[in-house]
């Protein structure tokens, strides 16, 4: 227990509170374990239809929630995170929709074999149980991960940001609603009522209770979350990612990646960050007038600052930057070796890429690059569980345990083994 | 950190020996991660052969260990832990090779799908990296887990017990050895070499240098890593596993199968703890009477007691209780549904069987345990890497992340997304 966790665990409220909502969520999860697909679906479109007649309400509360916002001065971006419109909460509900089509994972068998001796074994999968689920600011993570644990069997327990309390409450209700118009646990989906940080604290030490922590939110929540946790933690960081522009890449598609890659959207985790440019290719200077002209900062080692007046010399700090805006850092290397050197330094694990035509230095630089997800070819700004045909995604886990990469339905399962004899006894 | 911990990092030596060693595991485990499995599988042969023509040296340190367990009042069970003799060590080689001869899972493709707009995606499975194994007293651990993980192609950390230390330096030794007679890198596996418990502690620390620790060894060591560590840990707890008697059982087999799963081996994780008899099934004393001819304490319950003068009254404890000895509890239940509720208090989600010939029975008993393995008709003690076909295991997983069950080479790796494009951009 560290020190903080030392301090919160005198708020015995807080423990109180979860160690109910556990109990509760537990005897959900053992009812959501063994609930048909169609069960599961029917409680999901039931809760993207109270979505939908709630609307006024929850939007209502939205608004409260923003000026709230307003109050305390958050940032335009936190505002534009935080802020609901019709347009915004259909997407919610048709999100909820989407996720109720997916196929179920629960129950498909991952492999099976017969053992000499007459034993057959087969591994299934099986929900984690009780999934806890700790976010800010963005009240679409009510509905996504609850819908998202909930389809896959899983019981959630929500703790959103105290500034979108009032919307996450209005969204919650109106799961609760539809769950209730089914036959699914009223306790499948629950949202902490507090929102002191007691509460996060005895979640994380709810070992038995909550069977997996995921974060969704800043650097700060996410560090705090692995400090203290003692149950365990699938944890979404940072995507500093890297595009290699190797010497055998095609200009055109060199500077057509290199632009999507860093400025489709800049504060996505998938946004590249860190450009590497082979001394041996021969056009830098047309990716570096592409990324100016796209509206981008470009902050160059010697070598890029000296091929343009419009490139800002870069800090050692660069290289280790997850920007998530208009800033990109641009280092010429010596070939793919360097490229590779250079990754395997400042990589978070989170999605690198190479553009090149030498098939050859393509798979050398996805076998050796050692990142949830590697590119040949393509813009980093593909890592995200929908273009990667998983319907949705709970996040892009950076950790190398459990899952890696894009996050959905397979990601909150887990398995077991079934074994099934006539009688075997083992000599 | 814990208050313990915290102690711990006072001593900056450790964690100084840790960041050392940690560094240079990482870098072998980037070697090893592309190693084909002819190197890997070499490096394992010319192991075994140093292990074989070392024995005199590795019997002789083992001696030194087995005197000063004498000295220090081992028990006779921990002192036949440590034992090694010709027959035990041929068997270590004997395992070495057999893991040599596994599929080796590093490369392998998960399954791969191509996207409308072109992308190709694939996910193979690649080493998880750095792996930490803390254990306790069997010397033959130190060759398994370096073995196993090694050819996961992961870099191994190994720290073992203070009471095995001769043995475990002379076996690293033997594999040193052998690695370098082959092109695999010597820092691959390591043994830590000081005995003092600030090491444990600065291993469970060790973020970003170690990936995940699995402790091998009794209830204290698990407890205190799963409460100390900061690196994600594979941990593997008691086996309080349970056979169930349905009323439908064949008597014969039943009465097989709890003197099979109870006595053939008491020791071990996979033995059942307790016996759960329907009322409805017709023979209770039949399965009584065999386990105490086979030498079975049996502790009942009011019911059970009352059918035998033979057997000990059980008090509440029992029913949480690993005896890993000749004892077993044993209880009348309500059918399966009163089975069902007395394993989901009691199981520690090891190992649980049904006995029944009513298909409906077994399949409503493999759904609804939720254990990491779920039998019908068949021993708890086949819960053992080697009797799934794993060829050997490191433990089996009681949690319920990352890997559940007997855990071999697939459980030591993870995976990656390779993506690849024809220079695709994000619209």
């Amino acid at each position: 227990m560290t020190a903080k966790a030392h301090t919160l665990s005198a708020v015995p409220d807080a423990d109180a509170l979860i160690a109910d909502m556990g109990a509760r969520a537990r005897a959900a999860a053992k009812l959501l374990a063994t609930a048909p697909t169609a069960a599961k679906a029917a409680a999901l479109h039931a809760a993207a239809g109270q979505l939908r007649i709630r609307a006024d309400a929850i939007l209502d509360a939205n608004r409260r929630d923003m000026a709230d916002g307003r109050a305390a001065e958050l940032s335009a971006a936190m505002l534009d995170r935080l802020r609901l419109d019709d347009a915004r909460l259909n997407a919610i509900a048709g999100a909820v929709e989407a996720v109720a089509a997916l196929t179920d994972p629960v129950g498909s068998e991952i492999d099976r074999s017969t053992r000499p001796n007459g034993l057959a074994l087969s591994r299934v999968r099986v929900p984690l149980g009780v999934v806890g689920i700790i976010y800010e600011s963005r009240p679409n993570v009510t509905a996504d991960a609850a819908v998202l644990g909930l389809m896959a069997g899983n019981a959630v327990i929500l703790r959103g940001g105290s500034e979108a309390v009032h919307s996450n409450r209005a969204i919650h209700a109106a799961l609760a609603a539809g769950l209730a118009k089914t036959g699914l646990p009223a306790d499948a989906v629950q949202l902490v009522p507090v929102q002191d940080r007691a509460a996060v604290g005895a979640m994380l030490r709810a070992q038995g209770l909550i069977d997996i922590i995921i974060p969704r939110g800043g650097k700060g929540l996410v560090a705090r979350v692995q400090d203290e946790a003692r149950v365990p933690v699938l944890a979404h960081l940072d995507g500093i990612n890297h595009l290699y522009i190797d010497g055998a890449a095609d200009p055109a598609k060199a500077v057509e990646l290199a632009v999507n890659a860093k400025m489709r959207r800049t504060g996505v985790c998938g946004a590249t960050e860190t450009i590497l440019i082979d001394r041996a290719y021969p056009a830098p200077l047309a990716i570096i007038d592409a990324l100016i002209k796209a509206g981008c900062e470009v902050r160059g080692d010697k070598d890029v600052a000296a091929l343009s007046p419009h490139v800002t010399p870069a800090s050692a700090n660069d290289w280790d930057c997850e920007y998530l805006d208009a800033i990109v850092s641009i280092a010429m290397v010596d070939g793919l070796t360097g490229a590779l050197a250079h990754i395997d330094a400042h990589s978070s694990k989170h999605t690198d890429a190479i553009v090149t035509e030498d098939a050859a230095a393509a798979d050398r630089f996805l076998a050796e690059v050692d990142s949830a997800i590697v590119m040949h070819n393509a813009s980093t700004q593909f890592a995200d569980g929908g273009e990667f045909g998983l319907g949705a995604e709970i996040g892009i886990a950076t950790g190398r345990l459990h899952a890696r990469g894009p996050v959905a339905l397979e990601g909150l399962t887990t398995y077991k083994w079934l074994v099934r004899g006539t009688g075997q006894v083992r000599p």
